[in-house]
């Protein structure tokens, strides 16, 4: 005779995985998912203070993301700009596109790998 | 004339990236790098607590970890085994070996991807 164990149904018949990935210069972290969305805000507001208050963070934290990531690259990914009728405000570079374009390409990279892996898994 | 700025060398010359991926039952989390390595080390040492030890958390919170992976599968991943001159101690299943080998499998093939995928990153 069946336990009644034996006779609960299968829970899981799908896994579906979820991933993170990080760029990194040497040892050192370049580019995750935060960073990349605080530029994109940056890039959206055209103001570093604005990204950060959208972000739920300080503008030190945002400024201490953006150093690091200037620090590392190349050319820097976002510059201030002094002066003006607005009091500044703060730009991305075109490396600072570039970087997160490449960023974005490759997670969706993955993105698509492993979906089509994923539906292979039985566990 | 070119400024001290222009004669730094490119510091970015080589991205590595690095990456985590999570096996999900429906919303809920199964298996992670922490929850396969508790499993790992349960199979080690035949002991929860030793394994819970060894991984620096409470008895409790390994526990914990388990009952929510036995929970969202099918058949239970890890066994406690009562009695017995040593006071118990637990066992992984084979689905427990399954889950923990198809994990690393996983693991290794979107590591291999990435691998050669982080080769053609230009920032």
């Amino acid at each position: 005779m069946l336990s009644i164990n034996k006779l609960t149904l299968p829970k899981n018949k799908n896994i579906s995985v979820s991933f993170r990935v990080w760029f990194f210069a040497g040892n050192e972290k370049f580019l995750g998912k935060g960073r990349v969305e605080l530029l994109q805000k940056i890039e959206k507001f055209g103001s570093i203070s604005s990204a950060a208050k959208d972000m739920k963070m300080s503008y030190r934290q945002a400024w201490q993301m953006i150093s690091e990531i200037n620090e590392h690259s190349e050319l820097p990914l976002v510059e201030k700009k002094l002066g003006g009728k607005s009091g500044g405000g703060a730009t991305l570079t075109d490396a600072g596109k570039k970087a997160i374009s490449t960023f974005k390409e490759f997670e969706k990279k993955v993105a698509d790998f492993i979906q089509e892996e994923s539906k292979k898994i039985k566990i």
